[in-house]
Order: C-alpha cells, then structure tokens, then sequence
C-alpha cells in the first residue's frame, strides 16, 4: 500500500473498532447520565482527527513482525487516551470549539443553560468534562488491558502508556506555566516539545507496538524523539505562516495565544530592539491584526528564525531517517512508510 | 492482632511504601516544574487518611491466602488512585481545605498570586490540579502494573481498578446532576452510593486483592454493597446529628451544601407542608444556621426518616455478616477482621 492509504486504510480499522466499543459499552450501563457521558465521549472521539498515535503503533507492532489483528483494538486505545488529554486541554485553554463542534465542557455547559438547571453552568460543564476525560482513560486501559496478546508483553505495554501519559502532563504543565512566566527558554521549549510531541505522539505510539510484538522499543527513540520535534516545528511554522485553509483555524490564533515558539524565541533574541517592541505588542494579545501578523512573520523571516527552524526540522528528520535505515526489521514496507512520515513531517502544509 | 491494630499497623506499611515510591520518583525527574508536581502530590498524598481502602486490598488478598508482601506496594497504588479522584472532587466543589490544608488547585493558585504570574490565578491553580490529578492516576497505574506478582494476575487487576474507576466517574456524575436538578429519587441516590461508596471505596479495593491472590472476586460484592451503602449512611447520619469534633467540619456544611441524603429524602416524603417548607429553606443555604439545624433534626426523627436510615443500614450490615460467614477462606483472622468492620461502620461516631 501507498503511505497515504495505509494511513485511511488503518483510520477506518482505528474507527470501526472504536464504534463497536461504544456500542458495547452504552449496553451495559444503568444510568441514564452514564449513558449520556458515554454518547458526548463517542461522538467526541469520532468526530474526526488523522488517527496517527493508532496508526504508529499498528505500524511499529508489524514492522517488528506482529501478525495478530487485535493490534486494532489495543491501538484504539490511544484514541481514548487522546479524548481524555484533549478533553482536559480544553477546559484549560477554555477552548469552546474542537474539530468546529462544542468541547465538552462546552456541551454540559449548554445543557445546563438549556434545561435551567441549579448552580452555574461554567462550573457544571467544567466538571462533568473533568470526569468524562477521566472516563475516557478508564476506557482506554480497559481495552488494552483485555485485548487478546500474552499477558507479560500487555503488563509492559500498560506500564509504557502510564510513562508517556505521565510525562505528557510533565510537558503541559511547562506548556501552563510558559504562558505564566515572563522568562521562557530554548530548553524549555524542547522539552515540551519533547514530552508533549516527540514522546506522546510518535515514540510512545511505536514503542508500543513494537512491545505487544515482543520486542524491545528502546532504541525506536533515535528515530521518534527527532521526527516528533521536527513535526512540532513544522505545526508551530504552519502556525505562522500557514493558511487558514491549511491549517483549520485563524492564522493570527498562535498569535493571540501567546504561544513563545521557537520562532518567536530566535526572532526575540536576534532582533532588534523595535523587532521585540513588535513582537511583544502583537504575542498573547487576542485582539492581534493581520497587519501586525505581516509585520511578525518579516521580523522572523528577516532574522534567520524561520530557517533556523526548517534547517533545525530538516536536520532531525536526516537524522531520524538515518537510525531507521540501518535497523533490523520484519517488514519493510512498515520502514518504508516511517521514512516517508519524516519527510511528510516537514513537507506537509497542514 | 487486634482489628485496630491491624488498621494501624498496615497503614503505616502503606505509608512507607508511598514515601518510598515519591523519593525514587522525584530522582528520575528533570525540569523543576516536574519535580514540584510530585512534591505537591506526595505532601497531598501523604497529609493523612485511614488507608481503608489499601487495607481492604491486603486484606482481601491475605484471606484469600495471598501470602506475597508486594501487595504493600500494589494497595498503596489505591492511595493514589483516591488522590486522583480526590483531587479531581476538589476541583468541582471548589474547596480550598482538604484534611486542613490547602487543596492541590488552592497551592497553585496562591503561588500564581505571590510571584505575580500572567493570566488568572484560578484558572491557573485549576489546570495544574487537573494535570496533577492526573499525574497521580499514571503513577498509580505504574505502581501496579510493576508490582512483583504473576502478569496474568496483574492484568485482570488493572482491568478491574479501571472499572472501579469508571463507576466512580459514573457516581460522580449522579453526585453533580444531584446538585443541578430539582428532582432527585431514592433509587438515584442508592446508585450513587453504589458507584461512589461501595463499589469504590469497599468492594474494588477486597476484589483487587482476591484477584492478586488467583481468587475469583465475584462473590465478595455480597459482603462488600451492603458494607459500603451501610458506610454511607452512617455517614449522612453523622453529617446531620454528629459533632464538630468527630466528624472535623461544621455539622451544618452538609445541609448548607445540599446534600440530598436518604435523611432528607424521606423526610420531605413523609413531613408535613411546613415540614417541607423547613428543610428546603435550609438545604443548600450556605448561611444556614444552627437553629435551622436543630428544626431539620427534630423533623428528621419525628417522621421516622432517621429510624429508617439506621434500620437499612443495619439490615445490610447483618446482609453482609450473613453471606461473609458462609464463605470458605485462607485466614480467619482477616474474616474476623472484616465482620468487626462491618459493624464498626455503623457503630462509628467519626
């Protein structure tokens, strides 16, 4: 299969099983509000995204020789993991919108304002999305726990999933206090991206299939670690200079958001004093004009920042292709579609 | 060893186990901002409680003829399971005290304020005590999945720790829309402390460890609901009728915060009009006084609801003394145990 295929081929697997999930959890439940907690989490769930984190385990699992299609199940599982981390980003970042439909909070929130309930609704629909994320992990070591692989390689996969969830809320809570704290360095910056990126979105996912194929993952990093920051350079880059089209939300958001990139770091370092004056007015102000956005994008491209970030992303992505080239595999069309993700990593324009 | 004794005494080997966990924890972690999260969590993990529930896990493993002493370690995963969920609660009934000190978002938030941070103190407080909830529910996870006990064993361990979880989710659900709605059942409120009191805090914890001895936990729930709801409503009961110092709040917070137990159901079902007009002129009146107070109780016993909750509570606990006595076990000290814990529940006073 074409890379492009194999990522729809295994997205529609990733949401089949997930729909059968669903079907079989709302069976079994007394409540009326489980049931309807439940529903918010599925349609939530399906509501779209490319599916990767499942999709990089599907492939690390048969790339080191797995052959049993319960691979589907266990990697839905990351999909939940992925609702239960979104649902609470979002009720950090009082995000109302999600893929153009409510957060989930969102839709508590309305409820309660529909139907008049007591008490406020803000609180009300914070809460109950507080839980339902919490539900959603739940679910998540539920399937992985039962899918059918021996049980010494599930007990290692499980313990893995904690490592990465736990350092992936190592990484939001710099990302929290990045935009708490008037100093933000490079190193800072990488780390997030390493544990929030890198580990969450590619090591972690490939480790663990390559775990449930009774390998060891410890060496897939020299490729995962590189390839996951140079995909965050590239979305931060999207994030600048990138169309609304492209990238589904306001080109002025990362902007407004106050988001210190590393883009906005080199450009604050190397530019000059008006450059920073600039950049300052324009960072973290939600009223940010497109004229000031124009204004950003040629301090950072007149500085050297823009390329200091593409040759930094095309220097890990060499680098991650290089590590996986000269590794022992079982499959090489699975190699074939992680050197064409690197790539694709640094090409894409969404 | 005495039933007192032998709370005592585990709870102590718990407590070990959590601070040496928390020191090896703290020793892998690199940014500062990691570290502190883990300090706030041992210091909130560690601030106090009975330990029921990783006593009941030793317990039920024990009498099932468990004899492995990991299952220190395993049951202390419980503690941070119960910060997790914790945590989590503090969030949705916006406390700023647990056990007499600040909760996890109010030390956030008074660090937001001292060092003069960007953005808003209480949202920032809030997201570092979902994520630090969250922290705590990974650690746990990892505790228990590297716990030195057959990985067949473990799996079906975490499986049902993750169910626990999701009922308690589904109880917290009933517990918020309980606050939100005007009409709320018997039978709601008998859900609720099923999910949130019987399953959670007696059941879950006895099944994990019957599983962790190679047992089948199916029958234990016939000993463990009864317990947990007569729990429950001893709990209403001293909430309305104890005192200051045995149950460490104010015995007016629970009718200021509109608690809707069984007392009060069943009071407004057999009251007067007057009586009705009494009790809800003090449920959810967060100025509710003393005297409002002392009208409720006399309602409450004068129409029988007090008589009612106590004889349920003692019926299910002769219930659950019943079936418990009939099974076969490993260790008739741990069954001695758990019979005196079931009266101690309703003979409680704090």
């Amino acid at each position: 299969m074409e890379p492009k295929e194999l990522m729809g081929y295994y997205k529609m697997k990733v949401e089949e099983n997930l729909k059968e999930f669903f079907k079989e959890k709302k069976k079994g439940l007394e409540h009326w509000s489980s049931r309807e907690a439940c529903e918010i989490l599925e349609e939530y769930t399906l509501r779209g995204g490319k599916r990767i984190r499942a999709i990089l385990m599907i492939v690390g699992y048969k790339m080191m020789g797995g052959k049993n299609d319960e691979i589907i199940k266990a990697s839905s599982s990351l999909e939940l993991i992925q609702s239960y981390l979104l649902i609470h980003d979002d009720i950090m970042d009082e995000s109302d919108l999600r893929r153009g439909k409510d957060t989930v909070h969102k839709i508590y929130e309305k409820k309660h304002l529909k139907n008049g309930f007591g008490g406020r609704p803000i609180r009300f629909g914070e809460s109950m999305a507080i839980i339902a994320g919490d539900l959603a992990n739940a679910y998540a070591m539920e399937i992985l726990s039962s899918s059918d692989f021996p049980a010494e390689l599930k007990v290692k996969a499980i313990h893995k999933l904690n490592e990465i969830i736990e350092y992936t809320g190592y990484g939001q809570i710099i990302d929290i206090y990045s935009g708490a704290l008037e100093e933000f360095k490079e190193e800072d910056l990488l780390l997030l991206h390493k544990y929030k990126t890198a580990r969450y979105t590619i090591e972690g996912p490939l480790a663990l299939g390559i775990i449930l194929a009774g390998k060891e993952p410890e060496g897939i990093e020299n490729y995962a670690i590189p390839v996951g920051i140079a995909f965050q350079l590239q979305d931060d880059i999207l994030g600048l200079f990138g169309s609304e089209e492209g990238i589904g939300k306001p080109v002025t958001s990362d902007l407004a958001e106050g988001k210190k990139t590393l883009l906005i770091i080199k450009a604050l370092e190397n530019g000059s004093e008006e450059d920073r004056k600039i950049i300052m007015q324009a960072l973290g102000n939600p009223a940010v004009t497109y004229e000031q956005l124009e204004k950003v994008r040629e301090i950072v491209r007149r500085t050297g920042s823009l390329d200091y970030s593409k040759n930094l992303a095309k220097k890990m992505v060499e680098e991650a292709k290089d590590y996986l080239k000269g590794i022992e595999v079982e499959d090489e069309e699975m190699r074939d579609f992680l050197l064409w993700l690197a790539d694709y990593m640094i090409s894409r324009s969404y």
